[in-house]
């Protein structure tokens, strides 16, 4: 019941403004993605194998996560100072360049 | 430095035992996915895009992340119960499976 009730919030969560669907502009994403690119791969793939590869990542999981960064819901000292300044634009546009892109 | 700090302690922690080298058994890890595939996929390619695509991901960060899901360090109420009885050798074994995957 309490993972049900879970699921409902999260789906609730995925429905809300600006928190979850994936309506961003892959091309403006890429812009905005040198920052990233340090450590997640230019194309999202990173090589580093302690930082996920984002390439062919569900977007609406990518806003949610990066989201949950940048509030403080998942603790991650280096992810939320990167993401403290993005805007829900910002978020939606390098989840679509990242879901875009071929993970290899 | 903050960040310096922060990326050096993830080092080491990637460093630790069992937390996080990819010494897993894809095999293994295959057989005792099952109860992951409800929502990450048969193949660890979810298709609700709510749920993240576990295929091709980085064995070591996806280790990293069940650990952190089972200590609590990542809270998700869907998650914890669902690690809480995994050993180190079963995360390394479903880590080997998922990042054996080919992302669709």
């Amino acid at each position: 019941m309490r993972a049900m009730i879970a699921a409902l919030s999260m789906g609730l969560l995925a429905m809300a403004p600006g928190s979850a669907h994936a309506g961003g502009d892959p091309e403006a994403g890429k812009a905005k993605s040198a920052v990233c690119a340090g450590c997640h791969g230019i194309d999202g793939n990173s090589t580093n194998p302690q930082w996920p590869k984002l390439a062919g990542q569900h977007a609406i999981y990518l806003v949610t996560a990066v989201h949950a960064y940048k509030s403080g819901a998942r603790k991650n000292s280096l992810m939320k100072p990167m993401v403290q300044e993005l805007s829900d634009e910002d978020i939606e546009d390098l989840a679509a360049f990242y879901s875009s892109q071929k993970q290899k």
